[in-house]
């Protein structure tokens, strides 16, 4: 097998006069003489030029968009504009045909919808080319930051017999014959015959988990697919994406913002730095959608100049006491813009009203900590008002809620006291409150759901357009 | 809050004199003075000497096995041996007290088993303190390997419609009460309502959707849960495990063979470098369980040796049929002790065949090749002989196969006709096939099972010990 060079770095070579051999897709064949391949190392096409004259005509036919080749030749300095190198063609094979007539992917601007009814082919297009090797880079970045601080990447249970979380709607698994599952004496299914021998369900978090190892290695992250079998056609949902879940033995609420903020620059700093290309093309494919808006509903700032903004900026951290103040007396509010006017302190804040806190008001990321006990979840750690909990949401524009987090509860009598309050089953979690009888140490962590950082960092706006097969209501092709 | 210092640094650090602030659980308080701290970080306690004279004897009581303490002293030259260093406690706080008569982990040795039974906490000894720290390298040396490459992660999805690969029981995902399911009007269940519209299972691989984004990115790797629905209660099968499954474009099976093997040894050299100490707890652990054996089942290399040994010598390959020839001819097929005698060409090589070939004969790791095509998947490029498929196992000492891969057929005739031989139904497959319609390409690739290379680099014997919350047959706790 004749040995190829990636075209990235034949694009980047120099070595004028030497041979290469590229192997990739023909993106375009204009005028029987220039093929502009692509192999997906980068977004940029490299030009190998035909000699057509010298070129047996049935093969310079079958050089048809999407058809796999092989290509030998010089390298050589392109007179082109827009590229530094090309190939003069000596030898070409074709490796695969592309019925011109049957390929679904043509070169044209194919609507995102119809390239998610084709998601086998389209990351072969610019734009899902560019998306997926910014969440390479991005999940790469995830395991570097983490790597470098000296934490232990955990891989917690997808399958789970705990339902007691509370954080949504969970898939059954099972090996039962579904419509005819063994019944015990009293009618009920039988799942001790169940292939765990007890009914389970897809995770929903490995926070709890998380916390587990949390108190042996101190510092712990996972990464790895949830699941909420909640029946949302948004753009912002879906029923199995992935999540980022640190956990940190002896951090309290504000070390958790510190990691949660550093984390989110870092990340996004390393795309800024090793994706360049991609995001240019990102942001052109994102300003020229804009223009499709009205004037005053279009982004301020253009994709990179939001990244850089984001790496370069303290995020903003108040309360959600303040916050709701801050709601209460805009304009929105008392002009009744929202469609959930905000009254009183204690309502949970939707979508909008995160919004406005971040693209109006403070045009930045915002930690908002101290949220009402009643709106969040068991798990978080009581403040000395008892009414609040130590909280945190990272909201950013454009997105929304990007981070999720808290100190956690460590005193065992304050959380048994409110998972009783809550009617969770403590027997059920004999486990994670095991972490507080023996050694309980003060601890926090946050969640962040990784294909809403990808539509932040890509600027794509349907959820559906950052992961390779998405699973949504009615939807499991592919 | 004070700011901590992780015990690794501290240990490191020849700052005598200064100040530190260490916080971790006690593993043992000797003569009411001598504290051994761990806190993850590393296998290796930190010794702080209490002044127990000038310390309030009720404090003393609380510094119990488990407890988790906030220690602020001098950092000190050590006289004692084994370490260098060592805290002079100034101030003590007790962050959780850890009861002596409930706390499961005492300061002695405990059965795999019965930590198996409390996986919450083992991750607070040194055997399972090493064992995930040793995973979380070779998962960081993963992601590193294949991003140098320019490999693109892309995660697959879990939730699938397809169950028409075969490579095993699946678990079947449903929203419907079980029981109960809707039905149609012949009386059959109406998937139609459920969640996703259609049945839908747990994923077994990634590898067909990992081929699509190959034949885009050329070079792609997967690193995600997959499933069996198994009734196998063995040391080796887990219900619930990670797969780590690259696929390239212009692959042929050497290209596979050679990324295979320069990947393993990557990943373990990775860890030979960064995780010493870790190792050579494992392997003094190791050790002392082999003591227990008789002489001739030892192994004769210790943990490291067999590591080093690994990254420092080539892979011997060979055929199928040769591996055939030699298992015929050998001394243990003759005198009947394979429990499975090797009697033709075409039987399906059992573990104690591949052990033989690993472990005796060749004393090295092997590459199989070449094997019969009906004892493998419908994808694996046919041979020219018509009767062997471009398949490769690589098999390792104590393990037997550690990856599964193969050429992929990417000829559309002959990959329909296999389909079609082996009853498997083209039209829930059309997107795979689309890829051998529209620019097909010669490519390659191979699965590894994640919990297998850690069993192989920890030395330890079961697979329940190393996965955080193991999922076996009626076994989902935690």
């Amino acid at each position: 097998m004749v040995k190829r060079t990636r075209i990235k770095e034949v694009l980047e070579s120099t070595a004028f006069g030497s041979e290469v051999t590229i192997k990739g897709w023909v993106r375009t064949f204009r005028n029987n003489q220039f093929i502009a391949l692509n192999d997906g190392s980068t977004i940029n096409n490299i030009q190998a030029v035909v000699d057509f004259n010298n070129t047996d005509e049935s093969l310079l036919k079958r050089i048809t968009t999407g058809a796999a080749v092989s290509v030998t030749g010089e390298l050589i300095e392109s007179l082109g504009k827009g590229q530094k190198v090309e190939v003069k063609v000596k030898s070409i094979e074709i490796l695969g045909d592309c019925d011109p007539e049957e390929y679904p992917i043509q070169p044209k601007k194919h609507s995102l919808e119809f390239l998610r009814e084709n998601a086998h082919l389209r990351f072969r297009t610019n734009t899902f080319g560019a998306v997926f090797r910014v969440r390479h880079a991005l999940a790469f970045a995830v395991h570097e930051f983490f790597n470098q601080k000296g934490f232990v990447y955990m891989h917690t249970p997808i399958l789970t017999a705990s339902d007691a979380e509370g954080a949504g709607e969970m898939f059954k698994v099972t090996t039962f014959d579904i419509g005819n599952p063994p019944r015990n004496e009293e009618g009920e299914i039988d799942y001790k015959q169940d292939f765990f021998g007890r009914a389970t369900n897809l995770t929903v978090s490995g926070q709890l988990e998380g916390e587990l190892a949390a108190m042996a290695f101190g510092e712990i992250y996972t990464f790895g697919p949830t699941f909420r079998a909640e029946n949302s056609n948004t753009t912002r949902h879906l029923a199995e994406f992935w999540m980022i879940e640190p956990e940190m033995a002896f951090y309290d609420l504000v070390d958790n913002m510190n990691l949660a903020e550093e984390f989110i620059k870092y990340v996004i700093g390393y795309v800024l730095k090793n994706n360049r290309e991609d995001l240019e093309f990102l942001g052109q494919r994102l300003a020229e959608e804009e223009k499709q808006k009205p004037q005053n509903e279009r982004s301020e700032l253009g994709l990179i100049e939001k990244l850089e903004f984001v790496t370069n900026n303290d995020f903003e951290r108040i309360t959600y006491t303040e916050a709701i103040d801050i709601l209460k007396n805009s304009k929105q509010n008392k002009n009744k813009k929202f469609q959930y006017i905000i009254e009183e302190w204690g309502a949970d804040l939707q979508s909008e009203h995160e919004r406005y806190l971040v693209e109006k008001h403070f045009k930045k990321p915002v930690i908002l900590t101290d949220y009402p006990k009643d709106i969040k979840s068991f798990y978080m750690r009581l403040n000395e008002d008892g009414k609040t909990v130590r909280a945190m949401d990272i909201l950013v524009p454009g997105i929304g809620e990007l981070v999720g987090g808290s100190q956690r509860e460590e005193r065992l009598d304050k959380l048994t006291a409110r998972m009783k309050d809550m009617g969770i089953p403590a027997e059920e979690l004999w486990w994670y409150l095991d972490t507080r009888r023996f050694g309980s140490a003060e601890h926090a962590g946050f969640g962040l759901g990784f294909e809403r950082l990808v539509l932040f960092t890509t600027g794509m706006t349907n959820i559906r357009d950052v992961i390779a097969f998405p699973r949504t209501p009615k939807n499991a092709e592919f």
